[in-house]
């Protein structure tokens, strides 16, 4: 009822290509945003959201003339880059078919979605239920579960993001969590591996798979298995730090949940579609779960979509019992059609692949050269296009680089790399003591390198805040 | 892994137009649907979803040529109709220009679409927290009712519906909730007016508000104002049968939430962006709350999009404070753009003057002709594009033509009419005992009246259910 700013009109269109600053418009977007929108995760006082006018491939650019090579895929989701054309010309034709239309009824591109999927996951999950994006779809992993099962508690590892709604918030085991914890969400929270920074003092990856194994089993065993629906774990960790898990964990998490008849639920809304260099993470490892939920990339966020994909077991049991869950956009054709193009588009131009190969060949070795030439750089960890560096103040000690949930002054170790990668035409990925290299899974080697050259860059500002320079 | 369908190709593209029957087609998309796709609140195996091919305006087609005029605009969402051109070509000019960008930053169609929201929303509601739907809207404005007032409970009301996400789902006063019910989130439920089938005993509608006032204010005392941090109502409630409250009833429960610090968040998923004759259902009541929840309407569902309109007070706790919420597709931009082009084509085409003339010159008046005529409509409620029949058994005793949750043969008589409006071309709305006549804010005269003469001809078929009859 009380606009307070001008309207954004088709004058501030933003501009087609990068390199023609255009600030009168960007100070209309971005006095409109300031007015009007609520931001996520931010104290509304305290942000200057940068004005974004254009974006394609693995760089965007803003109102003032300035490019960015993405190394953040916006959060990890856009798989493809921005504006992939063929992704595009997709939308745009279903658009003008039929944008949107009901869940209950079949619809030709839901019906492809759900099939081209069906065929990319482990296994048997080839039943698929849409969502509009990771959160809702661990909502309803968690209650297929509980009624697969009947029983009420769901385990999950801390140092995880599962989602902000009420369950997929309390399943989470990060600071993002504690402003929403209910304490009665039927949540019990577990240790996963973690080599670097071992819960369990191990000293070797067979140890701390071991150990890791033994402390799920414990905290199973006195929790009381017959209470215990699910057990949700991101296949490799992703905003808590990309934790590749060791060999023969997820092995021996699918075993104990056999014995004890629980749910594995494996969480790829980050991990999945390409993202670890295979169409889902848990391909690396060879285990089925019974559940998995996936979003992000499935049509790299070029429209809202997630979903979970359903094992013939769990499918069974709401064959004659409803399944007591929906969302008016389930199955959104538009969204849909996004996804069977994006599928496409990776099998055509063997994006998988790329990232596999980028990991291989180009990041992998290329941060742990900087790894050894930089002193902040505690550990490298990762695979594909999904990288994690651990910044330290004392390699020695790994003493990380801010402490754990560092605001303000605390964090000014961080703050200074992020801005000196963004001088350095980089936009990073930043949490808490860890930078990640998260692009897009289709850049191409040289963009690659142009961000490994300026995150050396970037290092360089971190390593004056190590004991080592101290 | 195990396709179990064969590919849905270009070749099973669905007929441009109604009249052209193309029943392999139609197979094909329902063969790979029932292979893949897990509907929301159905029991797999025994559903049978019908194949849709296209839609435009008012109504949707099939494979075998059979056409329908749509009374339920989806699920009361495609406000505008389907495909309208104008939306259908900013969706098609966004996803040319920026099809999706990471929720931090400041984007123009963003900034557009929450200052056009902002302009309409009542009173001082002019910060947009942009969400995916309308679940994900009543997570947030929970949330954010819960840390603005350091309070843990929220009441709600029977007979309403507020999304399937763990809090949404409990603080639904339906039976979609049983399943999901914890028990345990902080809900206090409570009875909101409904005259003709009155809790509180009531004959007529100023007894029935001052009734429902007192029933609400007893609750609150009894649960400790102090422990109380939001009211959530629907302002008009929908799915559960449309009750638009009595003269002065929202006004109270202001009032009670003032005197008490309570947040009062309307839910207008449903109800609101022209869906009755008004662009917000409050605007009728001259109630401002301190949240409102939207969804739906905002762009007809072309992209999937919802949000929180949040008043400043409630914005001003989060200015120096992070808001702890979020989501990866919060303000997608092709969702916006949809937004700012439905906005419009409401301003301009008077789409919101066309759900209001609809309702007070042609629905109401239709639908009160049709109650006179056929024993088994009880009542007719509602106003704008938003109409509940309640049918009965009995007009004297009220009893519902079928049973409360009636499941199978006990749901028979709803069944019958349902088949009998789809055989006479109109896809019926219909829960429990009830059909709503809730067809797109933009339908003619024309079509409303045939609408009507479709649902006479079905309700002969009700009739065959009451006493009258027996």
């Amino acid at each position: 009822m009380t606009p307070h700013a001008a309207p954004v009109t088709a004058a501030t269109t933003a501009p087609a290509a990068p390199g023609v600053p255009d600030p009168q418009a960007g100070a209309a977007v971005k006095a409109a945003d300031r007015a009007h929108v609520f931001h996520s995760w931010s104290a509304q006082g305290l942000i200057d959201p940068l004005a974004v006018a254009g974006a394609e491939g693995a760089y965007f650019w803003d109102y003032e003339g300035n490019r960015y090579l993405d190394f953040t895929s916006g959060l990890v989701y856009t798989n493809i880059g921005y504006q992939h054309p063929r992704v595009v010309a997709a939308i745009q034709e279903q658009a003008a078919k039929l944008t949107t239309f009901a869940p209950a009824f079949a619809i030709d591109v839901r019906s492809e979605a759900a099939r081209l999927i069906a065929e990319r996951t482990p296994g048997d999950l080839d039943k698929i239920f849409f969502t509009n994006g990771g959160a809702e779809a661990v909502e309803n992993a968690a209650r297929m579960a509980r009624l697969h099962t009947g029983r009420p508690k769901i385990m999950s590892a801390y140092r995880s993001y599962h989602g902000a709604t009420s369950t997929a918030i309390n399943l989470t085991g990060d600071p993002r969590r504690w402003a929403s914890d209910t304490a009665s969400a039927g949540v019990v929270r577990f240790w996963a591996p973690f080599l670097y920074r071992s819960p369990f003092y191990a000293e070797t990856e067979a140890q701390e798979c071991e150990r890791a194994l033994a402390h799920l089993e414990d905290t199973i065993a006195f929790e009381g298995p017959q209470s215990i629906a699910a057990i949700i774990l991101e296949t490799v960790p992703g905003t808590a730090g990309i934790m590749t898990p060791p060999p023969g964990y997820l092995a021996g998490v699918r075993e104990l949940c056999d014995r004890h008849g629980i749910v594995l639920v494996l969480d790829e809304v980050m991990a999945g579609f390409g993202r670890t260099g295979a169409w889902f993470a848990a391909d690396h490892f060879g285990v089925v779960p019974d559940l998995l939920t996936f979003a992000k990339g499935v049509n790299s966020g070029y429209v809202p979509l997630g979903g979970v994909a359903i094992s013939e077991k769990i499918a069974a049991t709401f064959d004659k019992r409803p399944y007591p869950g929906g969302l008016t956009y389930s199955g959104h054709p538009l969204a849909c059609a996004a996804a069977v193009a994006t599928i496409q588009v990776m099998e055509d131009e063997k994006v998988v692949e790329q990232a596999a190969h980028l990991g291989e060949n180009v990041l992998g070795p290329g941060l742990r050269a900087l790894a050894e030439r930089h002193p902040s750089v505690g550990e490298v960890r990762g695979l594909g296009a999904f990288w994690a560096l651990d910044l330290v103040r004392n390699k020695e000690t790994r003493e990380p680089l801010v402490p754990y949930n560092a605001q303000g002054e605390a964090n000014a170790p961080m703050a200074a790399f992020g801005a000196a990668c963004k001088k350095n035409g980089l936009w990073p990925f930043i949490n808490m003591n860890r930078t990640h290299a998260v692009p897009a899974c289709n850049i191409t080697e040289a963009e690659a390198k142009e961000g490994l050259a300026a995150l050396d860059a970037a290092l360089a500002v971190a390593d004056e805040h190590t004991e080592h320079t101290a």
